[in-house]
């Protein structure tokens, strides 16, 4: 019989008791050995509804040293204390489950290491994506072949905001609160839209489909809080929506790992992926283009891809799934250089605002021609009120970062050119 | 040293071999045992480009009674042949991988319980959606909750007809024969168009997530030879577009398992997979709507999901992965109802030829109101040409096939209606 301590009892962990007991028939099919939770830590716990017949405490540090405790599971977020939490219970030989994604993407590498040395399971599902079973599928299923590039909506607040942006005309902020209302953002939704959460994620992939070291501190971060329902319409009558994105991918031996919003084409599946729903858009030389799609967050959600840890760990107990250890046997082991985002190349798409006075797009053209910029659309608009600004609007071909960075700096400087100019890049697709 | 034969040496055969060279390392990270192909067999091996370090014959039956061979992979094609020789494999304790999909609807049961009582490994990832890892997804990720529907795109010939039709206004013969020319279609297409390829695969899928019996048999499976760009382009103004899927759903202790063209309304995130591609779309009621995409077929595609298959094998074999004990165990054992198609509820899209005369419009709604089938939209058009008959489309409330076959039985006697009426089911979402 496992014992099992879950750490942290909130929204997931209460969706986790309630899992196990309405399915325990469906999980006990596919396990040989029985299970039980035994201890749940909390330091509110006496402020929340809990189950009478499990045990409770206060001090999550009491999950670790109890000699009872067979499977720790770690659903609090945060990172020193889960950090202090789980090596602990690694090195006392427990089987560890955690959804806290910042702290794979922090301390990953040597949590896994610290795994494999005392031969435990170390399961992470929920922390990238929810539900969606990116991690496992990464590690079983398409890690016998090059992956080519990863693209993935994975801030489900980020995806409502813009979605909403885009389909009821709505600026940033109103949008942001609608989804604080609905649950969707947090009090303090900072770390989703300046885009830390999708960098821990896109973070956490690229280690372990390239066996790097987290990139996480390499990472190019960008939020979505400047984009403008403006942008999202301009955008639209281009032929694309404006998604906010991690991407990672391997050039030789350069990896790219970045986050920040990007125009998709609405051809792309990656433009159908609308509200709270997340996408992992994944590429391989030899499977192709595969995405997998589902809900991102929710304690239901996250709960079920803890489960399918669980049935993982207790199988890896008893010699009957031992995959765990494959996964980690090489991470980390690679080197790799982090291509400078001023270096990647893609379409960028421009909006400039200037004086309705002749000659001023060929100024701004020709500036785009001597850094070899072409332009593959453009569109122009009448002003949005009297002030005689026009917002010019436009597609440029693939160009390195660095070079429209100059442009931009040369069109900001010119004299019918007012503010700033804001550039997104394109996204461009590996469909093979 | 695990020795594999191979029966079957056409596109993916020769896919599967060069996967094995090009990606020997990471292959060989998965697994803790060394393995070779050691022979394969094709009855025209002798007119086919092979290695020449392989052995080959041009009987296939030699494989299974080779006491050299330890994982057998079919690539066959057909059913009688593959029968014989994979049961003999298993009675010889080999492990098998297969891509057959008619065999495994037709023989799964017998084959699982076969391979459980011999113990050894049965693979059948690249059976359902090539490429897509949806049977391991499936029966490790998702086998620890309900899963309520599972709604797929399954054949990509027939979504590559339907979206040449939609995105060129083409006929259905003419996107055949275009399908043809790009090696999208077979010569003979009969299997594709007609349903049953996407029946073999519901049916597989529908055992494997209900352990129920395959049940092909009570599959109600309607091509898509009758669909007309005019249904397309109607759909299409109504906010639809025309997809081929297979569905199956279990509600009591009946189950759903059918294929056929639905209407997908335009947000709905299957409406987006086009051309080729596969996508199924499971619900279920913990983590929700999810949904795999990917190749469905293709030389590259398909092989990679048998190498999947593979090192699972070559891990149950050094008894470092033993799942797929755990995913036949209890298969075939839920007895179960089939629905009939005549009780199951859906919307339905109507098509109706009728004479321009005043009334007309009147005697239908009438027909429909005496059935409880009400009218959510509708359109009606211009005569196509001269002979002063008119299409009127129109999508109804939820309704069962019974009133539905009822009602167009009454339409098609009406005295200015002409011609048989067309209907398609308007498919709904269980987004959760």
């Amino acid at each position: 019989m496992l014992k099992i301590g879950i750490c942290g009892y909130g929204t997931v962990g209460q969706s986790l008791i309630s899992h196990l007991e309405m399915h325990n028939d469906k999980i006990m099919s596919n396990i040989s050995e029985e299970f039980v939770v035994a201890l749940i830590a909390d330091r509110s716990i006496d402020k929340k509804d809990h189950r009478k017949d499990i045990a409770i405490t206060k001090d999550v540090m009491d999950i670790p040293s109890s000699s009872e405790i067979d499977i720790v599971i770690e659903l609090m977020g945060g990172i020193d204390i889960p950090y202090k939490l789980i090596t602990a219970s690694i090195k006392n030989k427990k089987h560890v489950i955690t959804a806290n994604k910042a702290l794979i993407a922090e301390h990953g590498d040597e949590l896994f290491q610290l795994a494999e040395k005392h031969n435990v399971y170390f399961g992470f599902e929920a922390s990238v994506a929810g539900a969606i079973p990116v991690i496992q599928t990464l590690t079983n299923n398409m890690s016998n072949e090059d992956i080519l590039s990863i693209t993935g909506i994975i801030n489900g607040t980020c995806n409502y905001i813009l979605d909403q942006m885009s389909s009821h005309d709505l600026e940033f902020t109103d949008a942001l609160n609608e989804a604080k209302k609905l649950g969707y953002a947090e009090a303090d939704p900072t770390f989703d839209i300046n885009g830390m959460d999708a960098a821990h994620k896109i973070s956490i992939l690229a280690s372990l489909i390239y066996k790097v070291k987290s990139p996480l501190k390499s990472t190019y971060v960008e939020g979505i809080e400047n984009i403008t329902s403006m942008d999202i319409s301009f955008a639209k009558e281009l032929g694309y929506c404006i998604k906010h994105v991690g991407i990672t991918n391997k050039q030789n031996n350069s990896i790219q790992c970045r986050v920040h919003p990007v125009l998709v084409h609405k051809d792309n599946i990656l433009s159908q992926v609308l509200g709270v729903m997340n996408a992992v858009l994944i590429t391989g030389d030899k499977f192709g283009t595969s995405m997998l799609y589902g809900h991102g967050a929710g304690g239901d959600a996250t709960a079920s891809a803890v489960v399918s840890n669980l049935v993982e760990a207790i199988n890896f107990s008893s010699n009957k799934d031992l995959r765990n250890k494959i996964i980690f046997k090489n991470s980390g082991s690679c080197s790799f250089d982090i291509t400078k985002n001023n270096d990647i190349s893609s379409p960028f798409y421009l909006r400039i605002y200037a004086r309705d006075i002749s000659g001023v797009m060929a100024e701004i053209t020709n500036i785009l021609a001597n850094q070899n910029i072409s332009i593959e659309a453009v569109t122009q608009h009448e002003p949005a009120d009297l002030d005689s600004l026009i917002p010019i609007v436009m597609i440029t071909n693939n160009v390195d970062g660095l070079s429209i960075d100059k442009s931009i700096t040369k069109i900001e400087s010119l004299a019918h050119v007012e503010g700033k100019v804001h550039a997104i890049r394109v996204l461009k697709t590996d469909d093979k």
